[in-house]
């Protein structure tokens, strides 16, 4: 049984509360706990040694992965990061100075998006360094987004550049709060998932959720650099490509890799221009792409020159 | 550099928010998000294989620990504990009937003091099972109890019976949220903690969060059949002991053991005979000790019939 399977196993069994709003499922569980007009959202998210970093890169980066992570999540519902505990597993001989890196990464960020860090815990854990982040946050009622919202016609649009994410970005993305909350503040957004698995995998969860389908057009999903050179060095997964397999090749990291932390959402087609004008003002510096539109589905397929093909959870594998 | 030493250097860069009541330092994080006459308690807690549990157990009681441990936590501030996420790291052979039991003894507990679990994670734990709880709860602000009201002349109480624990209750303990919520809806308590690291231990954090000292009566203090069992057969870290020495290798199991998560509570003296009544009717199948008192200190002390002695960390190590 694989984790998947596993969850699907265990989440009906779990006790609820008339609280509850979103449980298990979206990117943050979203609870009304009497706060006048606002939800609180709650995240964990763990990073493990040996697993999602390795002590070769500085502490710093990797407390600041852990935290970036679930912020992300909080921006994928529009939502404002606000309070954090932290939990550290160690090993016996662990060495302060990592620890200490690990926290100045953790502080650096949440001090820029004004989150407190109001506790947490140090405990054993043999062999290597367990992270796990709990987060809260909060968001206006009339601006949460869930995953559900997607209606057919909708836009989908992605911020930044896709893909290679593993070669550094993983490390030191910036989460996307900023953009989110002002996208929820100028249009309606209605469904957003962050990208963490991959556009083709996530996009798949926030079809499902919305019980639609997508078209994506291959020419606008935006290739990020890192994406670009591992093409050019004609390397994945160790095999060697022909040079005219490059873009193939880093659209398939694009649409796979993960990590990349990056919006994807539905909004609107009447939105687009307005929207895409907006941002370019605000955000000069980040792109947002329109990379496809919501379809009756329930298939997410891919249409680039040739022809229309499904778009499968591990890529766009199937070239012709 | 032991953990301790490393949260003082840690704790006083952590960034902070004017929400944050209470921080690092008491039971729980205390935030006031704006829920009208309430504040937000928010813990985390974590327990790990080959440390806090084997799997020679049956996999309920882990996961009925894991949750304990942190209804405990908010029983000790005086509230309602409401939401969790459970985070649990699982080695690439995990037995998925071990998860699933963990799940069925989080479940039964949660349902049983009205916890919704609202999701969570799994993640890839190399070697071992990591699971942590994140919780919140919440309580009227007035009915929050801290560590920081004990007063000079306060009796000082604990619940039930300690020591020994290890043999067995701290994978089946019933964490003390009714009882706390009893006390705090009819009386004044002025300072609690739960009692995980033994009495000797959390009444010196009591007292130093309150800034006070405390004597004990070393007849008093409430000793478990399991420590009596222990100091009966005479053995105390592998050593034998004399037939006489076994009160005092009880006590200093009650001292000591940790893991009791029973409650320490400190109340005004003139309240302690209304409360002994009161506990009776309501709980007439868990005691209720005074084992002490609040003094001006800063000194923790334990007085026998001989005389008075520093009741230290590691207990009542100087017997005469």
């Amino acid at each position: 049984m694989n984790e998947l399977e596993l969850l699907a196993r265990l989440i009906p069994g779990l006790p609820t509360r008339s609280t509850v709003v979103v449980g298990a499922g979206d990117d943050c569980a979203v609870l009304d706990v009497g706060i006048p007009g606002r939800y609180l959202l709650f995240k964990t998210d763990a990073v493990v040694e040996r697993v999602h970093f390795t002590l070769d890169v500085e502490p710093r980066r990797i407390g600041h992965k852990a935290l970036a992570r679930c912020l992300s999540d909080i921006a994928a519902m529009g939502g404002i990061a606000t309070h954090a505990l932290i939990t550290i597993g160690l090993p016996n001989d662990f060495d302060s100075t990592v620890v200490e890196g690990i926290y100045e990464g953790i502080n650096g960020l949440a001090a820029r998006h004004d989150v407190a860090i109001a506790g947490g815990e140090t405990t054993a854990n043999p062999g290597h360094i367990f992270l796990s982040v709990s987060l809260l946050g909060e968001v206006e009622k009339e601006r949460c987004v869930l995953r559900t919202g997607g209606k057919v016609g909708d836009a989908l649009f992605v911020t930044g550049q896709l893909g290679g994410a593993m070669d550094g970005k993983h490390l030191d993305f910036e989460p996307r709060l900023v953009e989110a909350r002002w996208l929820t503040e100028h249009f309606g957004i209605h469904a957003m998932i962050d990208i963490s698995d991959g556009l083709a995998r996530d996009l798949r969860h926030l079809m499902k959720a919305s019980g639609v389908g997508a078209e994506v057009l291959a020419t606008a999903v935006p290739l990020s650099r890192a994406a670009r050179l591992r093409a050019r060095a004609g390397v994945l997964d160790g095999i060697e490509l022909p040079r005219d397999e490059a873009f193939k090749t880093a659209l398939k990291c694009a649409l796979t890799d993960g990590e990349d932390f990056e919006l994807l959402f539905a909004i609107a087609s009447r939105d687009a221009v307005p929207l895409l004008d907006g941002w370019k003002e605000r955000f000069p510096d980040l792109p947002l792409s329109c990379v496809g539109k919501i379809t009756a589905g329930p298939e997410v397929v891919i249409r680039d020159k040739q022809m229309v093909r499904p778009l499968l959870e591990d890529g766009y594998i199937h070239f012709a």
